[in-house]
């Protein structure tokens, strides 16, 4: 087991070979095995394998191929939609349409699809983390008809490998783990921590291919930029409200 | 591994039996292989051991006795903190003070998470997770010295099992599961969905104990109550802005 975590890989290219839906059945189970607030289990999972369906999915994964090409799309959400339906036929009137109960609900859902991911490749599958859930998620409740009290929170593409990528690098565990207390970096530090990182063939190519001076500057200004991080952070707000989870909020 | 995630209880009462260093770091080096949103790694562990940090802990728990009996508390933090200072030595300019942000972190912060929980388990440890971390994140903050830009998301307490409880009910698969798309749930669906659950003996204990009618009212009137709910709510979003990620949003 300790080997499956530690050869994690994010996998773009699949086989083109389905996923036998007893094993799907398999890793979901051993999914859902994961901790979850109250027991309440305040998520839903959507399993796409759908041609059609997964590309109108496309577009919202600013077309990432891996959409279109890997036999299933898990599209993990935080749902409270499903719990206040038995609250209210249960003569119980649900207080969830708040903040809190929203990242409460994104907890849940967040530790059920990694542990569907490490479940995923000890059976030998490969998977891949879609960020763009958050940005786009309001395209995501329309093409896949999620009612208020659910907002998709993470997608993960799952299939078998075609290829085998080398291990990732990591910043050394001292720069992410604090004994006790924070310990609150100073800049040799940081230099410190990110000099193995800066030194990587691939990050000195991405510097020079993005003409930028340094490999920060990729991040900020090319990869993650504030005026697009600050406009789909207004979406996203947009969609709590609208998903029924600010009614107590401005 | 498999059997690692199936076998998953939570364990709230723990041996005094300290964790090896070793084995501690094990468990850390395999939970930091989880995927993160470009490889940023926006997250911080805090492992504390302390005692007297512990007591401290213990309160922003509700004084749940697993804060003080455990070995080793481990509170996930979302942190912009460190990348941003990676940025501003590199000539770079961060533009990660919005909400956007704060859950690209939060989503790091709880695959990583659940990672170090599967690995522990799969080293002997049991593991508890406490949901009290979102409620509690301002006093959380004071106590473990976070920064801006670092938000407590949630919290393990890990140590050798001392209990073996059974294994934790959990709603069959196709009531979390849908497939292409969300199929929202009827009357009917939502009563068989639940009606296992509501038959288990512990949880008719629970409804008579309380004095309620069904066991949804255990959830709205006593366990997770609209009022906490808001108040807290309230305090996580003030925390946010505290902590420097609502700077785009009113």
């Amino acid at each position: 087991m300790f080997d499956t975590i530690l050869n994690h890989r994010t996998i773009r290219k699949y086989k083109i070979d389905p996923i036998p839906e007893q094993i799907l059945q398999y890793i979901l189970e051993a999914g859902i095995r994961a901790s979850t607030t109250g027991n309440m289990q305040l998520y839903s999972i959507i399993s796409t394998t759908d041609e059609k369906i997964k590309e109108e999915l496309a577009p919202c994964h600013f077309n990432q191929p891996m959409v279109k090409e890997a036999p299933v799309v898990l599209t993990f959400c935080a749902d409270f939609n499903r719990f206040n339906k038995w609250c209210r036929l249960n003569k119980a009137e649900p207080g969830y349409d708040n903040f809190l109960s929203f990242m409460t609900a994104a907890i849940d859902a967040l530790l059920v699809a990694q542990n569907v991911c490490v479940a995923a490749e000890d059976a030998g599958l490969g998977i891949c983390y879609l960020g763009t859930t958050t940005y786009m998620a309001g395209k995501i409740i329309e093409v896949l008809d999620l009612p208020e009290g659910v907002v998709p929170v993470t997608t993960v593409t799952l299939g078998y490998p075609d290829e085998s990528p080398e291990l990732t690098d990591r910043l050394p565990l001292e720069a992410v783990v604090h004994q006790d207390k924070y310990s609150d970096y100073s800049d040799s530090d940081i230099e410190k921590h990110y000099r193995e990182k800066e030194l990587i063939t691939t990050y000195q190519e991405f510097v020079k291919e993005n003409n930028k001076e340094t490999l920060a500057q990729v991040f900020t200004d090319v990869r993650y930029k504030k005026d697009d991080n600050v406009l789909f952070s207004s979406k996203l707000l947009d969609i709590l409200k609208h998903q029924g989870f600010m009614n107590h909020h401005k």
